[in-house]
């Protein structure tokens, strides 16, 4: 099992979501890594908002909304209306909502809310540990990993672990626009654990696969469909498919097992494509479009990356 | 022929390189379209460093630098030693020198400087006519038109002839980090001649092809190498990969006729890759790579677009 040490600060539990006191605590990893300040949250409407704004992003709306419910108790709130509030933040992923019920359930059985969420948290990390595993078994001596936005655990353990069996490896990190997440999360992230890693944009990765400098693309998933195909961030689909041409093997991570049979592609404000870091790159009166995730077809995926091995 | 126009602010002569009286003014690439500014050169140094800065970009860079030999004649200076100093500031493009070459074998057969200067430049405006007919032939009412970077007068006046023409199109732009030549240069000019045109990051192409809402790809092209490959802006590979995957026919554009046998990838500073406009978006101490051109292979490549047809 890996310990708390072993991950980059923005995926240790206690950046994430410190609960105390009435007040949840989360790292703004739209501001990490040039500076390092928390939002300080105060309801479940709050932490509702903070997550369709990108305050945490990944796992973290997820483990954010876990402990919004202590706020909501302690704020004498309904949970399974705070459940909604929270659930209705992220409608592509259902994840979340799937989640807030078995705890909700798991309450009204007898259970303390306490320590559902810890059980919860557990489970999860117990699954990055695994997936990790399998992650890390796949990647070589010598290799150079390409992945989109940010994998968290199940990826940067795998690189991790790599690393610590005594493979040499080298990451190139697209930025990963409109957010950055690639620039803000990833790169700091693999330098902090000793990673040997490179920014690039997120037009470049087909350059280096022509070279022969990546050698296996992995990235996380928000969803698996019925049909095989993942969906996740915007683009993967692009780097799937230059991987596929240059038979390049692409694995993205699944927590899941389970399918989501109805996908809905977020369309996000276009004001986040004419900015970056809310300052306008172009005439703001323009046009832009944000479809949010990719939808990557099973004959462009070598295999899922589950805790139960590789599908 | 086309009229001036007909062209986008950014492309009119008179905004690229308007000499007078020993001071050589040029339209910011740079800050436009947020600004409309202009940088004035005093000398054939600060002109090689103004196009190495990338105050202007494209077709530009050549433009300027034949009107820097203007500067060059009015300041007493030894023309080929002037064309020297020019030509090195854009290492992987050799049309400059090519040009330049020409100029200088011109004035010392008699040609007055400015006439030479006045008939290559009308050369090219015919050139981009030519290339824009057979452009604006390829074009179908109702298409969705990917384009890379920022490609000029032979791709948007075969967009504004297409249009002209009645057909209904509208153009996806990718934003092109690290310059943003997408965001600042491209889409402000199609929106300028009124055509319906969105920006999107470099990553999105794929999902608009995967919809079906994309129908061809055109860029410019900086050379065509002898085995037919050709080099342009880095994003162009990626666009190149996932046009062949979906069927879409890609047409680069190229004003030469002549191959390049020798072509150097510049290796551009990685903290152009580490900030946005000036101002960091991750810790400046994290590694980067900057490669600024893809060289596109022959088998992704439909046609290339010419003066003299499509080859």
């Amino acid at each position: 099992m890996f310990t708390q040490d072993m991950l980059p600060t923005v995926l240790r539990h206690e950046e994430i979501a410190r609960y105390s006191d009435g007040v949840l605590y989360t790292l703004d990893r739209r501001k990490y890594p040039l500076r390092r300040e928390y939002v300080a949250l105060y309801s479940v409407e709050e932490v509702h908002t903070a997550i369709k704004e990108m305050v945490t992003q990944g796992g973290g709306p997820l483990e954010l909304a876990l402990k919004a419910l202590l706020l909501a108790r302690d704020g004498k709130r309904d949970l399974r209306e705070a459940s909604l509030i929270l659930a209705s933040s992220r409608p592509t992923n259902r994840t979340m909502a799937n989640t807030l019920n078995v705890v909700l359930q798991r309450v009204e059985k007898g259970e303390a809310l306490d320590d559902v969420i810890s059980s919860i948290l557990s489970e999860y990390d117990h699954a990055y540990d695994a997936m990790s595993e399998y992650g890390a078994s796949l990647i070589k001596d010598g290799d150079g990993i390409l992945t989109t936005c940010f994998a968290e655990h199940s990826f940067l353990l795998s690189v991790k672990k790599a690393y610590l069996a005594g493979k040499h490896v080298r990451v190139y990190v697209p930025e990963t626009r409109p957010y950055l997440q690639g620039a803000k999360l990833t790169l700091p992230s693999l330098s902090e654990m000793g990673i040997e890693s490179y920014l690039i944009t997120d037009a470049m990765p087909a350059f280096f696969m022509q070279k022969g400098e990546v050698n296996i693309y992995m990235t996380a998933s928000d969803a698996i469909l019925p049909d095989g195909s993942v969906s996740n961030k915007i683009g993967t689909l692009e780097n799937a498919i230059c991987s596929k041409y240059y038979g390049i093997p692409y694995y993205p991570f699944s927590l899941k097992n389970s399918f989501n049979d109805d996908i809905r592609i977020e369309m996000r404000s276009p004001d986040e494509v004419l900015s970056v870091n809310g300052e306008y790159i172009t005439d703001s009166s323009l046009n832009a479009l944000y479809p949010a995730f990719d939808i990557i077809p099973p004959s462009l995926i070598t295999g899922i990356v589950t805790k139960d091995g590789i599908l």
